[in-house]
């Protein structure tokens, strides 16, 4: 490529990563405006998580054209075919996230006639996600191998703690049937988020492969940690 | 491209067609087992279920290597470039598809211990889903655009189904605290059937794109259909 062309290039990989993470920072903060509104009894916030989610799906349909172009016209090859390939699979777990968010939101404003029970664990849960979606965008924005590690390693507490939170709001709805509904709003919203760290993990496993060049989807997660860090013996 | 290289490559993209077919195949038989499991009382069709979602698992691994190559060699462009770029966000969907029937035959082994109430509504909405996801995957065998938009417009038949079906359940269980955890499990499967339309719609969605050109994705559905078919007055 000729030099202007080649600069033209790197400009947009950077625009494509820079609308990614924007994409990233508008989920992030649609995830925990949604649980703030539970939180604070605040509907107007949950209003707004719904409305704002078409920005989200605008920067999916956005971002994917991009893609598209690059790989018409600059026919990326090796670790730049990789970021263009990790980028098309991101978007849409970004925008599968901004979905599972606005769920939240519309779960909180049902809350409005049934009071939540056990808010506290949604709250201590919604921690976890938070750091496990920080930590895959973060992996992203930085190439950062011991982020995207770690998103896959802190997985299994995430899971554990909503298995938990399930059995908690089944006793509760088992010993009080006016709990019912309350407790269905309660563990759907803690499947909400479970499901958002699902979503972060998708995307550390292909940041994962963006860096190493190794799919380490459907393996286990410490060995695939073993295995991009070389680490086998662990 | 030379001669041999564009048979080579006509071969390639023929190949991933059916690879992507074949998954589907899989995703179908995997989803309508793990309903017969339910309906038969019978746990050996789900072990079967679960075991056998790692060849899914395994062909989404190698449908995204072979498009990687593809891309890296072929420099696929127009409408080629729009084949591979479904084919990418198809295996996605293919792949949760299967989990969620993985899913299904797992909650299916919770029931032996609670025997379900409606398995009937399940049923029904079990053959709605079964639908969509033939319609979704014509679609994309055939390049079948009115399969496509079928599969779009009877989505909302799906969701307003299983959104009866939930307060069917839960009317259940305020009705007798027994019943609760076998409406929780029913309403799960539900749910299951109810994320496996929602992906055969993604893929009846790229679809359109890909004979089209045209994302539709996050318009409605109706004014999707009306946009592709040109018959914007309806």
């Amino acid at each position: 490529m000729k030099t202007h062309t080649i600069k033209r290039f790197e400009d947009e990989m950077n625009e494509l990563k820079e609308k990614v993470l924007a994409m990233g920072g508008l989920v992030e903060k649609a995830t925990k405006r949604s649980m703030n509104s539970l939180i604070k009894h605040d509907t107007k916030r949950a209003y707004k998580v719904i409305e704002r989610d078409q920005a989200i799906n605008a920067l999916e349909i956005e971002i994917d054209e991009m893609t598209r172009t690059i790989l018409a016209l600059r026919q990326p090859a090796a670790s730049d075919l990789r970021f263009v390939m990790t980028t098309i699979k991101v978007v849409t777990d970004l925008e599968r996230m901004g979905d599972l968010a606005e769920g939240i939101a519309e779960l909180m404003l049902e809350t409005q006639e049934h009071p939540l029970i056990h808010v506290s664990s949604l709250e201590s849960l919604s921690d976890q996600v938070f750091t496990q979606t920080a930590l895959a965008l973060n992996a992203f924005a930085k190439a950062d191998l011991d982020a995207a590690i770690a998103c896959l390693q802190n997985h299994d507490k995430v899971n554990g703690k909503f298995k938990s939170m399930q059995r908690e709001y089944l006793t509760y709805m088992m010993e009080d049937a006016r709990q019912i509904t309350a407790g269905l709003i309660s563990t759907n919203i803690a499947r909400n988020l479970q499901r958002i760290g699902d979503h972060a993990v998708n995307i550390a496993e292909m940041v994962i492969y963006m860096i190493k060049g190794r799919d380490v989807r459907h393996i286990d997660h410490s060995e695939a940690a073993a295995l991009v860090t070389g680490n086998q013996q662990k």
